[in-house]
């Protein structure tokens, strides 16, 4: 790595190309190739999430990519939301298509109308679904790998009630699974009611998860929407209740992406490359044997790792033993710019003593005895965890702060609590003159706190402020 | 189920709908909806596919699912094998594009470029890449749940060589990696060298794997195809080798799609509906409590029978407790439809023996200690798979005969083996008279046998012959 984190703009394209996350060569804008470190990283995460989706009872399925245009347009708001974003199918061999097909930019009138078929009666509730899929959206703001982009690899969740108790119970249980599914990745957030006018099209309300960039700016990183029950109403999604009487269904929905892969290059990273939470890093455990003097002794370092390896890998560690030509510090240099979170040094010394060295990515270098080497290894990894963890939520609480004024928000970065008259104009106002600061909403379930608004003087609420990604 | 697998066309429709694989309501022609029993044992299948390409050295990568029509127009004759069934985007919001988009059929015009930024050196070598992703083909033929369709659920494996001889070890570890797969899904098959006119689009030449249904058609369920410098020439694949002379890369490609699930269906089902192989079934062994004359029997079977559910998940056993209302005998039912290879019974005779009783899938009932539970359940799947597995390979021998006229095609069902003069002509003429026999190819690496030619009576070579889907 040539470039400091404290660039971080330059940074971030460094070092995600080096480490092999994307390749954004490919000829269509905004639509990079996830190569292989990069990809493995995601696949990790999102296997922690499916997993969190299936333990409290969503199904995945697989559902089409192309929805008919009246399908599509069904839902006004929606239409309207996404109408400049979509790309459409037009052509099929030589042939003009009858009907038109979008692209899906997120999978609401796709599943609903099958939601429609599937739910007849009370008992079939609840309907819980999840798919990862790629989406598309025809971006004409710049593209930034892993950020944004016109295809974007995502999980959506979705699901349908019976009616709206049941519906805010899902959105806790939304919160509760990103929440997990952050924890394992040591990303701490700020999960928002985004303002009415910044919600999700179509829904009653959107909660966000921004995650603090070293950059002062935030990325939203996954999002909860209650439908309630808009598109039940256009999807004729209703059920008869024990009386025979028929109702609409109450709806949800949760989508999480690559981004959580950003924020975790982003926060974690440092000026030597990437840190990869254990969780999700393709590799836990490089092993680098150190040679010998003499040959004899490097013929028992490289019998000794195949051992190591064979007996982490038994453990279900992801482990891999570097082998190549390369000198020790260059192969430190190579998996420390990766992100591997531990490093296994076996050298003839260490043999004699029966021990192995691990080195933390966070830092931190021990001896260990061979005969713990599981057991050390596991608490390695938690214990990187907990490193990346605290320093985290440090970085973020020293970036949230009150602005009291225009003048606050424009000198200060980060994240700010300030008032707000819930007024779109006075929103707008703010971010033209601050450069970008604009409402990212109120924290969820939480009493809201009154304050005058920082831009009309005028009597409103404590909201949070940032530039945002 | 209402339908004998003797009616095998009949039975397939209703099983897939009922056991909740697929729902093909969605109003576009060749995309379902992959419901989650149906998608939990894709993904289980891919899981076991992907784990065999990662050991074998392939990482796993996405490429975008779009194509500008330059890239994928650039290698002739696969434009031509592909042209009239591509979906084409024209248009972003609602503006037209620039250059239109092909939607991917296949991925080798999106890789090969990425392929030639990638290889430089003799050191680049092998590149060996694979991606889960959907294809789309703009099918004009009829379309069928899992067989064929206009969006299909793939995995393909792309790797580039330093020469023909690396490339033709790689045909050989796809043959491998294919064989084990399907071994793992106890489904026998041949593997056949296709006619030149249907190998793929661009390649040397392509290899096919094909499944006898129940119905004596063959279902191609997996390709490799060795392309040679093909591709490389076209998209300038070019190494240095040591002496800094410049070479054209040698590359492969492998292709399985969710057919496999369609095979595993058609060759494994009976009267009763789906019987999964251990390996794919989302849930490998249901329990399902008997309840007792009196409600202390009851609790005391309930007890039980979350004590051995707990055993069996601590055992890494996909397991699911039945607690529903319904009756013992519709929970049989229910679950042997859905092809759940074991059953778990526990009443309050077995808990006074300390016994369960498992029911396998594939037939008989047998009472195992309870403290052998792990044990003989893992022995159950293994029976299993064995006997689906000489069903399967008795069913294919039986099928296979050797035509000796056309009367013989003509008379006859399932696979045969007869001679071909390999001219086009005679295999189109056959295809006409028989009502759809054609050629299949020619066994893989194995000495060709004379044979004359069944149409002209010619000189020739045995080849096999079918019908296929």
């Amino acid at each position: 790595m040539n470039i400091p984190k404290s660039n971080f703009s330059d940074w971030y394209n460094e070092v995600i190309y080096s480490a092999g996350i994307v390749d954004i060569r490919y000829p269509v804008k905004g639509m990079p190739i996830y190569t292989s470190w990069g990809f493995g990283a995601i696949r990790k995460s999102f296997a922690i999430l499916e997993e969190l989706l299936e333990q409290t009872g969503h199904g995945q399925m697989l559902f089409p990519l192309l929805v008919p245009e009246d399908l599509f347009g069904a839902e006004g708001e929606h239409i309207k939301g996404f109408g400049g974003e979509v790309l459409w199918v037009t052509q099929g061999g030589n042939e003009t298509l009858e009907r038109k097909l979008a692209v899906r930019p997120t999978s609401e009138t796709i599943m609903y109308p099958m939601f429609a078929q599937w739910i007849r009666a009370h008992t079939d509730f609840p309907l819980k679904v999840h798919q990862t899929v790629t989406i598309y959206r025809h971006e004409t703001k710049a593209t930034k790998p892993l950020v944004r982009g016109r295809e974007v690899y995502w999980n959506e969740a979705h699901s349908a009630f019976r009616n709206e108790k049941e519906a805010e119970e899902s959105i806790r249980e939304g919160l509760q699974i990103y929440s997990e599914f952050y924890a394992t990745l040591a990303l701490p957030f700020t999960a928002l009611v985004r303002p009415d006018y910044d919600k999700f099209p179509g829904a009653k309300y959107s909660i966000a998860f921004d995650i603090l960039m070293p950059d002062g700016k935030v990325l939203q990183a996954a999002t909860i929407h209650n439908l309630a029950d808009n598109f039940a109403k256009v999807y004729s999604i209703q059920y008869d209740d024990e009386k025979g009487e028929k109702h609409y269904a109450h709806q949800t929905t949760f989508g999480l992406s690559m981004r959580c892969l950003a924020a975790a290059i982003g926060v974690h990273g440092d000026d030597k490359g990437l840190i990869l939470p254990p969780a999700i890093s393709p590799i836990q455990a490089i092993i680098i044997p150190i040679p010998g003097k003499e040959e004899k002794e490097s013929a028992a370092v490289d019998a000794k790792a195949k051992e190591v390896k064979a007996k982490l890998e038994g453990a279900g560690i992801r482990v891999h033993l570097d082998c190549s030509e390369k000198r020790p510090g260059e192969k430190y240099y190579h998996w420390e710019m990766k992100g591997v979170p531990l490093r296994i040094e076996i050298g003839p010394r260490d043999i004699a003593n029966k021990k192995v060295m691990l080195a933390l990515r966070t830092g931190g270098k021990k001896p260990i005895d061979e005969s713990k080497l599981v057991e050390a290894t596991r608490d390695a990894f938690a214990e990187i965890l907990k490193t990346l963890e605290e320093k985290a939520k440090k970085e973020l609480e020293g970036k949230i702060s009150k602005a009291k004024s225009m003048d606050d928000l424009k000198k200060g970065t980060g994240i700010f609590t300030a008032g707000w008259c819930e007024n779109q104009k006075c929103a707008d106002e703010v971010k033209t003159e601050t450069g970008g600061v604009e409402v990212r909403g109120f924290l969820f379930d939480k009493k809201k706190e009154k304050a005058k608004c920082v831009k009309c003087g005028k009597d409103g609420t404590l909201a949070y402020w940032a530039k945002a990604y």
